[in-house]
């Protein structure tokens, strides 16, 4: 396969089709045009092939959750995405993997109006870089920086499932139902819809790097700190069955590549936006005046091991 | 040097500056907002380590070519760059090498107001990859698909010094002030402002891979084909001093790398963009109904060389 023709397939399977996309791919640059009114959030988040994948995940899959982390980014700002870059890097060009690359992108933009506007691609070590554009209503935009004591921290979705599906990497502990779910928590991000969020939540971000990490950047942004009930956190069946019991705040702690929504709300709000949005919503702790994160476990003791996120360089 | 120390530098050292972003970094996303009757255009090209710079590259040069191949796309389609994002992959942090590295994207952006308003930093083999974006008022962008019959085709600056730059190498042909010369254009391309072609070129691109197969996308865009005089292409001293004479139209056809425009324009315009740029402009050829580039030589002779550009895959 030449470079040419992945372009052209590319082209051909990623048809614009939002009516303020002006110019698709193919010329120097893609041309948009936001609506009035709005303003535009922008991201960019790369994926290496063997460090934020493993090295035999599959083409579909990595095409899945390069997109999906993006769009989770785009999400968590309360906007509605819009258009997106690929730059996919990749050792030589293979027409079956570059097709299941294209079917894992389109499956992770799924029904969402997303245009893809551009992108590059050249030969090197794997990886893909996706920058991610949504339109929000002008000052709509919900930052990190507005939580204020006694509001609700709440998640979406279930804690843990991609860090234990790390570890159940294929043949590493049985097949079953439940790791098989676990794995395909982890290769396939499902990025919630943030758009609920408006005029509710209070501040929001998306858990890449686990929750004691991430919502350490919404206290730092907002001047405030935070209590969690680490046993209110949410949890899947399978991360029930298989997770051992010593692990299970780690993991849902600081396990990372969740992608689900962490949402400070305050508790007048919380019922309306449970019900607006398309997945469940937990309340797992507040947020308090005194600065820092204080975790409590399920004896209401204060637990002292400090759950830090992932450094790509330690 | 920890992730979180290298994103502490690096907001430090690019305060955003624009009216217009309404959030820089360290948010989920940043939030850009343009001004009305603006259209925005978009572009992503990577970088990889070993394939688009030699492995020796400074961490400066890297810095100024992967914001200036960026710019360069935004300014080929007459718009003013305003906001990029940066991606930066590397197998470590080391704390010189980073500063080198925003020194050179900060030398690459120069005077122009552009806002770094996001990216990543991940650990892997070096890569960089840059979304930029540009403002263009509505309908104004100028696109590969307005060029005529008639039209003269001119290209901005002098061709062929970057492909002759690669070729000379430290070491490999003397160390005299032309070979230095022409290694910087290689490594520091220089951008051009296309603002100027605004209600004047029909057409344009920038030359990333040769001007035969770049003028060729004109072509085919456009629907019509060109001749051009290859004795008209400019040169440097550097090049005219140091090119074998048989080597000189592979180079500045299909040498690639160049990041000069190539602009099509109406003859009746040719003089007034010209004063407007600020870098000379030269008429190489024009455009004309029959399809197909065709190369003619100094004695007028038509060449039979196919000067094909780079296929990152072959």
């Amino acid at each position: 396969m030449r470079e040419f023709e992945l372009i052209a397939m590319l082209r051909q399977r990623l048809q614009a089709g939002r009516g303020d996309t002006r110019l698709g791919p193919g010329d120097d640059a893609a041309i948009i045009a936001p609506p009035a009114g709005h303003e535009i959030v922008v991201t960019s988040d790369t994926l290496v092939g063997g460090r934020h994948f493993p090295d035999d995940t599959t083409a579909f899959d990595i095409g899945f959750k390069a997109l999906a982390v993006n769009l989770s980014d785009v999400a968590a700002m309360g906007a509605e995405p819009a258009w997106v870059t690929i730059a996919l890097t990749l050792p030589d060009l293979q027409s079956d993997w570059c097709r299941a690359f294209i079917d894992g992108v389109l499956a992770a933009i799924g029904t969402a109006a997303v245009d893809i506007v551009g992108g590059d691609t050249t030969r090197g070590p794997l990886s893909i870089t996706v920058t991610a554009f949504g339109l929000v209503p002008v000052g709509g935009a919900i930052r990190r920086s507005g939580a204020r004591p006694g509001d609700l921290v709440c998640v979406t979705g279930t804690l843990g499932d991609a860090a234990l599906g790390l570890r159940l990497w294929p043949g590493a502990a049985g097949d079953g139902d439940h790791a098989r779910w676990l794995r395909w928590r982890l290769c396939r991000p499902q990025w919630r819809h943030g758009v609920a969020m408006r005029g509710l939540a209070h501040a929001a971000l998306d858990l890449s790097d686990g929750l004691a990490a991430d919502l350490g950047h919404i206290l730092v942004a907002s001047a405030c700190g935070a209590r969690i009930d680490v046993d209110r956190l949410p949890a899947s069946a399978a991360f029930d069955a298989l997770c051992p019991a010593g692990d299970r705040p780690g993991l849902q702690l600081a396990g990372g590549d969740d992608y689900e929504l962490c949402i400070v709300v305050p508790e007048t709000g919380f019922a309306q936006l449970a019900a607006m949005l398309d997945c469940p919503l937990t309340a797992v702790g507040c947020i308090e005046a005194e600065p820092g994160l204080r975790l409590v476990d399920a004896n209401g003791a204060l637990m002292t091991t400090d759950y830090r996120g992932w450094d790509h360089f330690r």
